[in-house]
């Protein structure tokens, strides 16, 4: 038998197009709404300030240009960047037979010293539908100081660009929209365009429905949990603590809740509004331990996203004074590490990020609640069977093979920012909206970086920031969570996602996150 | 749009099921060689002595009666269990409309409790294809002492068993035969049938090609691992060292190895043979660490298999003694227990598994390995930068829905327990052979459970024991490994297998493990 990998099946497999974006040559934007910046940011964007939303206008085309354009990979990987490289790549090249496509090696780094390579046809066809960021790599590195923006110009002059595509989280699209501005400044040609990736789900506001990666990150994820819960049912002997990726925001977290119905998950943003104590968390998941153990379930399982010992309040000083220094805590701070494992001040002690922050990434917050509940049962003189298991669902979900979705989402992403390059368009952020609906209805739009940037304190300064989007605990994704969670604690109504597929029946292949389907899709409903 | 789950799509399909098994009342079975049973066990197995091998013999049928049949699930899960049971059932109902077919709660304890339920249509068909063992649950309680073994005759005479299907590893088909003989002996009428179950892959031999599960885990393994190898070559800053579920022996390794190619894979048996100690090893990986550093590759993966360290000379003898009692150590492996991390020192000392042993589960041995390479570079004062990541591939490998392969496998086993209880045999393990052809060709055979078994130390005392199939050195699936392995250690020809696939192309859908792949099929060469 002649056998063919998934990959080999996905390479050759050509992306669903939105209408709007079928004849590239034909695609052309028109403004549709003026954005409000931000008044303390006026004075970082005076080029950007009074940028309009733009929508597709589709008409008879002219001759169009050939065009030199560079993309960088900026930032933890999402599935799907290849796609945008070929959406990209694609869309150039029907423009104009000698249009060219450059990547900058290993991130932001590739663009300060001038690395970078052609991404001829072949290629692209190499890693067309492909996971991970491997053609080209990616990196931290930030743009900040004005030698790296020096740098940045003169590597951008000298290789002829006409844009600069920069697929990356809230920073690097930040980053983007200063560089845009820069480059506007010094009188460089170079359009920059930002696109919205990371699986984390926390670029998103009015404007981008969702960022990249988040789609493939949630369904891995979701396979996994529904794998251990129907473990966790058969064996019947142990509690899962199961610790999910995903920085700051908990929208992995619900997401993969409400796929896999867990008995029990933590989420940062209401545990900070509720101001709820580490201590109170421990009450509650030991409650739960000790309810289930009264109905004969000595098993389960909570989900705990990443982040959120950084929504307790006493930790979230203490991880604010770490940041600063380790040297000089508050005498609260001080007693809350005390108080902690051992293994978990070394966690909380180890060398940082690059931003000089705690590595929360570093730190077994599965294992610290386990720890904590043996701990509390033990205190209750408890006689409960309470063995628990940490499990994180991380780095796999980064470089997977894009679902459907993010191969679709991407590859129009590319076109979108092919076509603003085209239009003499800087300082936006290709979007893609009506993303609930079939790929066909699927709209186009181009939202200017500076209505999503505000100003925030960054260590002691005062920095331009895209706000990164938390859960909201009044919006339809959580408020879902709220209405069902309660059935989920002593019943056992998991549910099993299974893997992602991609051939068979389309309810399967391209569903699309519960958190896009519950999401109201406002641009339309108001256009 | 109405949506289904892939759960229900997978509910409603049909298995493949082998010619010889497609008209379960035209199957007999026919005398094929005798097994040759170890001598020092013919006191233990007095009337399983001299079983003959038995092959399917079709012919035409005559009328058959009512069977009633129990049904147990013995130890960890692995996918397609849920498919024995459904196979037991079609075959049972094929035979007689009011055969009826009971499941054992919870694992042998509830034989030994005569805790069950009837197992009926409705019920059989909410599991069709669906992982887990949740339908009647699972467990680790050993039938031992005879108090155990009165228990469960009583149970089973209560119930009228015409037989009784045994789903487990090693030890608990040796638990099989062991029923199978007592009941024998009480002229109790109930046949023991095993079938062969675990993820580990290590309960097969010349008869048994492959346990259920295996393939499923594995491919659930090297999904994951696939993505964390691009994730490496995407970020290009971590050392991954994942961990792989699979109690004693490395065959899930060697399989996720092939499909993966990282750039190290250890092999506990290798380890064993080469006498090689904990310390080699990780100069090993400290080698290839700089190795690769020199190539400007600061990434890269190892594979570890959860049983490792028990092949490993000086460790092996310390968990040997700690499985005696931890309150006197051998002077050695006192001093290698307290030059090991602390972390691990606890991991080792903690409470034991059922039957008395060190929880190699437990044991972090994909951070040991990370500390004792941090430590070998500093001792080497090496500048290289080494940041690594502990992974774990463990339990959401064993409940997920079985694949393709799995799925048809365990329901033709299902088929064959039937037919041979039917049949009136017993002391059997139900077997299918000819596994790397289509499901059309597969063979049902059975296998004396006596065949497998020898006499082995346990705890002091003789046992009989099914033996634990190692990886074998000189067989074709750790030659391949060890043929290719070099080209991965420097190179980044990482494979990338991608998630379990259910429909579309057969060679996505249908592929066998490579293990099995690369075994010949050595039954149908000498037939």
């Amino acid at each position: 038998m002649q056998t063919k990998t998934i990959e080999e099946y996905r390479l050759n497999q050509d992306p669903d197009l939105p209408d709007c974006l079928q004849s590239p040559n034909r695609l052309f934007w028109k403004k549709d709404g003026i954005s409000k910046i931000s008044p303390d940011c006026k004075d970082v964007f005076k080029h950007l300030s009074d940028q309009p939303f733009l929508s597709p206008l589709i008409k008879e085309g002219e001759e169009r240009r050939p065009l030199r354009v560079g993309a960088v990979f900026s930032g933890g990987q999402a599935a799907g960047g290849h796609n945008v490289l070929s959406g990209l790549y694609d869309a150039l090249k029907q423009f104009h037979s000698e249009s060219r496509l450059f990547g900058f090696l290993n991130g932001p780094g590739g663009l300060i010293k001038g690395e970078y390579e052609e991404i001829t046809e072949e290629r692209i066809n190499r890693y067309r539908n492909l996971g991970g960021f491997d053609m080209i790599g990616s990196g931290r590195t930030k743009i900040e100081t004005s030698d790296q923006f020096q740098k940045s110009e003169k590597v951008i002059r000298d290789a002829d660009l006409d844009g600069l595509v920069i697929i990356g989280g809230d920073d690097s699209n930040t980053n983007a929209a200063l560089l845009a501005e820069y480059f506007l400044e010094q009188g460089v040609k170079t359009r920059v365009i930002g696109v919205p990736k990371t699986i984390d789900g926390d670029l998103k506001n009015a404007d981008i429905e969702t960022s990249f990666g988040f789609d493939t990150a949630t369904k891995t994820y979701s396979a996994s949990i529904g794998n251990i819960l129907r473990d966790s049912l058969s064996a019947k002997k142990y509690w899962f603590f199961i610790k999910l990726m995903g920085r700051a925001a908990s929208h992995i977290a619900c997401e993969c809740a409400l796929q896999t119905h867990p008995n029990l998950t933590l989420i940062g943003e209401e545990i900070a509004k509720d101001n709820r104590s580490f201590q109170d968390l421990v009450e509650e998941i030991a409650d739960l331990v000790e309810l289930r153990a009264k109905n004969g379930k000595n098993y389960g399982a909570v989900l705990i996203p990443e982040g959120v010992i950084e929504f307790i309040p006493e930790f979230q000083s203490m991880i604010q004074e770490l940041n600063r220094s380790s040297d000089s805590l508050s005498e609260k701070s001080e007693h809350c590490l005390k108080e902690l494992p051992k293994f978990i001040q070394d966690q909380l002690l180890l060398d940082r990020d690059p931003h000089g922050n705690v590595k929360v990434s570093q730190i077994e917050t599965e294992r610290l609640f386990i720890e904590a509940v043996k701990e509390k049962l033990a205190q209750r003189k408890s006689d409960v069977k309470f063995n628990a298991q940490p499990i994180f669902c991380g780095y796999e979900g980064r470089s997977c093979l894009p679902s459907i979705f993010d191969s679709n989402y991407c590859y129009a992403l590319g076109h979108v920012a092919a076509s603003l390059i085209n239009a003499n368009q800087t300082g936006y952020m290709a979007a893609i909206q009506n993303l609930q609906a079939n790929v066909r209805k699927w709209q186009a739009a181009a939202i200017p970086l500076t209505s999503m940037i505000h100003m925030e304190e960054r260590k002691g300064k005062m920095k331009p920031v895209i706000e990164k989007a938390l859960v909201e605990l009044d919006g339809p994704v959580f408020s879902r969570l709220s209405a069902e969670r309660e059935n989920w604690k002593s019943r056992d109504d998991f549910l099993y996602p299974g893997p992602i597929q991609f051939f068979g029946p389309e309810d399967l292949t391209h569903q699309t996150t519960l958190t896009l389907q519950l999401t109201p899709a406002k641009v339309l409903e108001t256009k």
